[in-house]
């Protein structure tokens, strides 16, 4: 079944302890729509590039199946870049340039074959923006959204119209303490939840993920890797590889989600091995397979024993 | 069966959000043995306090079944005193002093009845201190270790000698970044479990734990709470927890090593919602149960489904 993903197609500069990017294909939109198409057919990609960016970019995700309809190209303008140095623990990250260009003036529109997406994913874009693309998805079963803490502190009243309008939020620890003004992220995302979201997911980088949905709570490490390159998209390519999962589930229930987020962290931990989006260029449905079974190893409780 | 705890019995400073103790009863090894009597009935305490050390504070682990002729009372000086403050979000943490008192002659000699312990639990002290009670327990089928920054600084040779004799290292996880010199957890653990112990358990506060055992890795997360009152000796308690649990383990194999993962993790969960060592006071071992039970639902994958 189709995902749509709205967000970025950015040129990227990534400094971490193990090397350097220049202009390297990034954006959200791209890290969404490379994770979800595991699972989907249908990928819809929306996004806007400027005057500078190279057929090669568009080629990555145009051999990958996914679909390109909705990816604007702005003659006047030049593509969204940010850059960004890791520290030597991955965990600290300084953003050293974010060029806003094509997307100060972004207003999608989506292609008409878009419209009927089953599963929407608003990358973390302007509020604004992601309102746009739901009002032109009306027929989502379900409406995934990201945001960041810029939206929290400059755009509070649009992020909270949103809010109300989405089905599920994904956003970092930080984050979530941050639009809660609450510093248990428990009792905060009790809070954020009221604000509309019916399931909320709390990713916390290398200390996994904490989903609420419906009564239960719901908690996966992240992948225990040993060679990480660069976390960059790790969140996108969790949030991509999460909807693309649900998109080929007949009933969207607890157990749905929950499967959805094992997914989600084993793309997202191929992600970070290698820089970039390059982990999820050449990676196959056997190795996701695969993984999935040693993350279950990894947090199976075993039956028996285990009493008061 | 039998567990030893040495460690310190303190007076502890502690100021929350949420209020304020005053030489409250403290120390490793009263986290230790209180979390460690639920499993077990046969809990050996080792320790040190001085002069102005109450009867009541003795009497908190006298009623509740410790063992206690392994507490030594020096009359020439003052009991061990430490204060800390937390802040906001509690996981930030600051010492306000550390008054080492009787601490600094400590030089445990076991009670006859102790040193055939079967499980030796080497709370968090200098490293030649642990080293004399591991020769006075030569038959300990399990020895568990605990150690702290300031140790990896300032005895380093101490400590190795004394990692490479145990079974079984728990720190938290930026003492074990500091101890391996290495950023990343996994390689980090690959390098201190060279270091002698088999196992390794690395704590992470409010993401949880991580456990090494064998070729296996294994993840529990922190079990959820909204009233988080004071985190003081959560990381004893569920050492505590942990060795409790393997004293009533028939054999000690990954699967008793991840029960007693579980297990102690729980214990750590009722101790952060009281201050000091209060919630352990009065806990049963049907609330642990019950407990325990909620922790399955969070971390258990369902079946079906998840392939990629």
């Amino acid at each position: 079944m189709s995902v749509l993903a709205v967000g970025t197609v950015a040129f990227d500069q990534i400094e971490t302890p193990f090397g350097k990017r220049d202009r390297a294909l990034g954006g959200s939109a791209t890290y969404i729509t490379l994770a979800a198409r595991f699972m989907s057919d249908d990928v819809n990609l929306v996004a806007v590039v400027g005057n500078d960016f190279p057929e090669e970019y568009v080629d990555v995700l145009r051999d990958r199946r996914i679909h390109l309809d909705g990816l604007e190209r702005r003659t006047d303008q030049k593509t969204f870049a940010w850059g960004g140095r890791y520290h030597y623990d991955l965990n600290q990250r300084d953003t050293l340039f974010t060029d806003l260009n094509v997307l100060s003036g972004f207003d999608p529109v989506l292609p008409e074959a878009y419209r009927s997406s089953r599963i929407v994913c608003l990358g973390n874009l302007d509020p604004g923006v992601q309102a746009k693309v739901m009002d032109q998805t009306p027929d989502a079963e379900l409406v995934l959204c990201d945001t960041m803490n810029f939206w929290i502190e400059h755009t509070p009243d649009a992020l909270k119209t949103i809010l109300a309008r989405v089905d599920c939020l994904v956003i970092n620890d930080s984050e979530a303490r941050e639009l809660a003004g609450e510093p248990n992220l428990i009792r905060a995302a009790r809070a954020i939840r009221g604000m509309g979201p019916k399931v909320l997911i709390i990713k916390k980088g290398e200390h996994g993920a904490l989903m609420f949905a419906g009564e239960s709570i719901f908690s996966v490490p992240a992948y225990p890797l040993e060679d990480i390159q660069d976390p960059t998209g790790a969140g996108d390519a969790f949030l991509g590889g999460f909807a693309g999962y649900l998109s080929g589930c007949p009933v969207l229930d607890v157990d749905a989600f929950k499967h959805a987020l094992v997914y989600g962290s084993v793309v997202a931990s191929f992600t970070v091995e290698r820089f970039g989006p390059e982990g999820l260029y050449d990676l196959t449905r056997a190795e996701i397979a695969s993984r999935i079974e040693a993350f279950r190893d990894l947090t199976t409780i075993p039956l028996s024993r285990v009493e008061g």
